[in-house]
C-alpha cells in the first residue's frame, strides 16, 4: 500500500459501491471481458493486450490492443456474408437500442421452430436467446453449442418483428455449417437483422428489458465487438 | 445493383429512416469513426484494419483490429497513470451513463478556473466541454487545441460534484505538458474521475443530455475505445 494506496481503496469502495447500485439500478453488464482467457472462435487470431508505453519507463500505460470484428461479445453486420451489404458503422443506434426480450429456450441443439411457436414475442423487435449454452459459456466453450436452425432464422424473418437477435455463445449458427445459410437468410432479409453474439448472460433471467449495445464505430467493417449492457 | 442491390437499398433506406428517427428520437453519435482517417496522438500506432477472411475467398469477412486504449473517442482510467490504479474494467457502469452537462467554452487556449466559474454545474456530475477545438476535430488536430488548466482540474475535483470529465480533442491536457499534472489531478483525486477524450461535439449544442458511454470491457488496461452517445 503506497501513498496513492487509499485513494485506491476509496476508488473501489466507490466501485464495490457502484455494485450496490448496479443491483439497485438494473444495469446487467452482458459483455464478456476481453483478456488472456476470453474464448475466441476456431481458427480466428486471439484476443491480445501488449504495452505500448509503459508506466515505469515512459510516465503513462498505453496498451496495445489486437482483436477482430468478431472477437468476445460483437455484432455482425450484413457485410459479414454480402458483398455491398450494409457495415457496421450503417447500423442505426435505434435498432441497437431499445425494448428487447430475453427468452429462456431450454432445448437441446437446435433452437426450431417449435421452440419459437413456444414463445411469446408479439410486437418485439429485439429477442436474445438465453440457452445452455450460459452453462459453460463465457468460461469455456459449450460442448454442444445450442444454435438456431435455418427453419427457424426463415421464421424470425417472416413471421415475425424481431430485426435483431441475440444468442449466448459465439456464433449463432452451428459451427459445421458449410453454407452459413442462418446467418445468410438473417442478414439477406429484405429489412436485414442485426446479429448480436458472444453474450454472458449467466446473471440475466428471462424477461424485458432495455437493451443498450454499442459496437465499436468502425468503418466499413463486417462486425464490431460491442459493450453491451441491460436495464431492468 | 446486384440481386441483392434492392435488398441493400431497402436496408440503407431504413437506416436512413433511422436517421430520421435518430433526431427525432435525439440520439447524438459523439464517437469519432474509426477508419484510415482517424486523427492518433503523435506518437501512438495508428488504428488499423486488415483481412483475416476475405468474402471471395472465404465465404465471409472477418476483419482483425489494431488500435491502442487511447484510440479515437476513449476513457482513460486511473491505472493510465497511477500503478496500482483502477483500471477501465473497475469503472462502474453508472458513472459512464446518467445525466450529463455539455458546457461551451469560447477561450482560446486554457480552460481555467475562470472559465469555470462563468459556468453553472451544480450537482452535475458528468461534464463535457465543447470548445473551439470542434472547428477542426475529429476531420484533423486543432492548431492548438484548448484542454484544462492544472487549476481548473483541481478547482473540479475539490468544488464541483463532477465525477466524470470530456473533451472535444484526443488529450484534456496539453501535449506539452512533461508532468501529466491534469491527468493525475483527476485521476488521483480521492474519489478518481473518469477522462472521455476524442469526442466529436459538432453537432451537440451545449445543453443537458443523457450520456450512454460504453468503452470495451478490456481486463485490467489504463482505458478503452469507446462507443458514447448522448440522447436528448
Amino acid at each position: 500500500v503506497d501513498e496513492h494506496g487509499e485513494q485506491w481503496y476509496n476508488y473501489l469502495d466507490w466501485a464495490n459501491g457502484g455494485e450496490i447500485m448496479y443491483k439497485m439500478d438494473g444495469f446487467i453488464d452482458i459483455s464478456v471481458p476481453l483478456g488472456s482467457r476470453t474464448v475466441t472462435w476456431p481458427g480466428d487470431p486471439p484476443y491480445s493486450a501488449s504495452a505500448v508505453l509503459e508506466l515505469e519507463r515512459d510516465g503513462c500505460a498505453v496498451s496495445g490492443l489486437a482483436l477482430t470484428t468478431h472477437s468476445g461479445t460483437h455484432i455482425d453486420a450484413p457485410s459479414h456474408f454480402f458483398a455491398g451489404g450494409a457495415t457496421v458503422d450503417q447500423v442505426p443506434l435505434q435498432l441497437l437500442c431499445g425494448p428487447v426480450l430475453v427468452a429462456e429456450v431450454f432445448s437441446a441443439g437446435e433452437i426450431g421452430v417449435e421452440e419459437l411457436s413456444g414463445l411469446s414475442f408479439c410486437g418485439v423487435e429485439r429477442l436474445i436467446f438465453k440457452t445452455a449454452n450460459s452453462g459453460a459459456y463465457p468460461e469455456a466453450r459449450p460442448q454442444e453449442p445450442v444454435t438456431l436452425s435455418v427453419e427457424a432464422a426463415r421464421y424470425l424473418v417472416e413471421r415475425t418483428s424481431v430485426r435483431l437477435v441475440g444468442i449466448d455463445w459465439l456464433s449463432i449458427e452451428a459451427e459445421e455449417s458449410v453454407d452459413h445459410l442462418v446467418h445468410k437468410v438473417l442478414l439477406g432479409a429484405a429489412s436485414p437483422m442485426v446479429i448480436l453474439e458472444g453474450l454472458d448472460l449467466r446473471a440475466t433471467a428471462a424477461g424485458s428489458y432495455e437493451l443498450i449495445c454499442m459496437p465499436l464505430r468502425v468503418e466499413g467493417l463486417d462486425g464490431a465487438p460491442a459493450r453491451v449492457v441491460l436495464r431492468g
